[in-house]
């Protein structure tokens, strides 16, 4: 079976790409080609036990896919996302990539012919404005940023068009992935993972916002394992609606900073800033930070045990000395 | 004021435009002009105490809107739609229309400068799959049709512009409108005023549909006072989300021919044939047909007090006999 990784070159679909070549499988069948693409051309993960093509393509361009889509897809992970800060900014940017590069990945697979599993990763950011402070499942979703907007209109076109017969979809809202390694991004909630990753690597980074902020979190782990368990389960086992909340943690940035010091000890969290930016809090005091993902939990989606797991795991998996 | 109609030809754009003319004024202001655009050239008011401009446009043609959006806009009501069974007989025309086309509306509009009052048709059809039977504020949209997903898309545009200050949307969730005048369309709901408009014609029409078929539905008048209300109020009341379930009625089939004929006689009831169409069944028995309106309500918008007086506004308003 061929799989695609859209944003293959972000830290997401690099770690699905070197989990999906470490099992060689997926959905019980053997992986014949995993095709990366990126904006700019990914790495590809090495050793991989099937060919690996890896792509820069930029999917706000229909007629650029159309040679990646040459051949169909048994299942496509699609990560690639302008973040939430960016789409912020740049409203325009946001709806060409968010909603008219998702359209066009969603017609691609459609028109493939062979009806593909399509993993599409919304967020958490779906949810704000009118909902009440806790999300469960069934609310009507009213995001407050463009980001969240252009993700939710992501949900539906994969709603209709699994409905329809032409592509096999389900959606994730995603926690804020934490702790994300890499370096800070345009992400409203880049400081989420920072504060941990930056100062663990022996640098400095700010906190935006009070100890008291909660975070609605998962590890980059329970993630990919979450991705992967969407691509396996029987399409028809999410109902009528093919997107629902993760599950996550609730952690206040305080608690996370003393699992973190637990974990690594007391050096990190001397080298965090606390210098207060009105501009990040506005977008992230409008997210949700309490989910009950009962759908998902009822589906045999993950939930994280604790953030020093997370922390432990990114000792683990991802830590750079930076100096 | 300068006052803009899309779908300024279909059955809703011509009365609005005709009830404009009538009142002269909208948002306490006098209109200085009504311009009316369809896919063909849709008729004028007459008579209208101020000029109106009525020209032929595809929304879907963000080209061919640069002209119409000239001189900028005070309030746009925004109608414009392939319909139920249209979109649903053909995906990619929907998604140009109803997706395309309203997203070319809304960054017209933003870019005029002028931050106008949008008033937007979305519909019942936003509801279905997940939800529960009897539709109250606050439930994640979860609709079976491409129509009512393209309309939900339409109204997360809505919201995301509104809330960053390009524009000050109100969104509608419309019931079935019934009884709607003129001819028979594509949409799947066309029975539901057909049954009544043809026969009380003096033609025939059939249900498709058993008689304990419930159907949401408001009349003409009903819809078009709660459109001049959507665009007279203050935008910030309807809080951060701009979208919202209509008032309507709730009535089968049967009770609705009960009061056609408690208002016209016999005769009509007696010209409906009733051959049971799958196709049609398929889609409406997806919508939902007991709404709680509350948010709507409290904002002080119009519910009908009975369908015999849909009836009798029908024959006042709307009859032609067509032999």
């Amino acid at each position: 079976m061929r799989v695609l990784i859209t944003g293959g070159g972000g830290f997401l679909g690099q770690k699905l790409a070197r989990r999906l070549a470490a099992d060689g499988h997926l959905r019980g069948g053997a992986i014949s080609e995993l095709v990366l693409i990126d904006l700019a051309t990914p790495a590809a993960p090495a050793p991989a036990p099937f060919p690996v093509t890896a792509t820069a393509c930029d999917i706000s361009d229909a007629a650029a896919l159309a040679p990646v889509f040459a051949r169909p897809f048994a299942v496509i992970f699609h990560l690639a996302a302008v973040v939430s800060g960016a789409a912020e900014a740049d409203f325009d940017l946001g709806l060409r990539v968010n909603l008219f590069g998702t359209l066009n990945i969603l017609q691609a697979a459609r028109h493939g012919g062979t009806c593909p599993v399509v993993v599409y990763a919304s967020s958490v950011a779906a949810h704000g404005g009118e909902e009440p402070l806790t999300i469960t499942d069934g609310l009507e979703l009213n995001p407050q940023t463009s980001y969240g907007s252009q993700k939710v209109i992501g949900e539906l076109l994969l709603n209709d068009m699994s409905r329809r017969g032409f592509l096999d979809g389900r959606g994730l809202r995603l926690p804020t992935v934490s702790i994300r390694p890499g370096r800070a991004n345009a992400a409203a909630s880049s400081f989420m993972s920072s504060i941990f990753r930056d100062t663990m690597q022996g640098g400095s980074a700010n906190c935006p916002v009070g100890r008291d902020y909660e975070i609605w979190h998962s590890a980059p782990r329970t993630v990919i394992a979450n991705l992967i368990h969407a691509a396996t389960l029987d399409g028809a086992a999410f109902g009528p609606n093919r997107c629902l909340n993760l599950p996550g943690r609730t952690d206040t940035v305080g608690a996370m900073i003393a699992a973190m010091t637990l974990v690594a000890g007391p050096e990190p969290a001397s080298r965090i800033t606390w210098n207060h930016d009105p501009v990040i809090e506005a977008i992230v005091m409008g997210w949700r930070n309490r989910v009950v993902p009962n759908k998902a939990l009822a589906l045999g989606f993950r939930a994280d045990a604790s953030f020093a797991d997370s922390v432990r795991w990114f000792l683990e998996d991802d830590i750079e000395k930076v100096r």
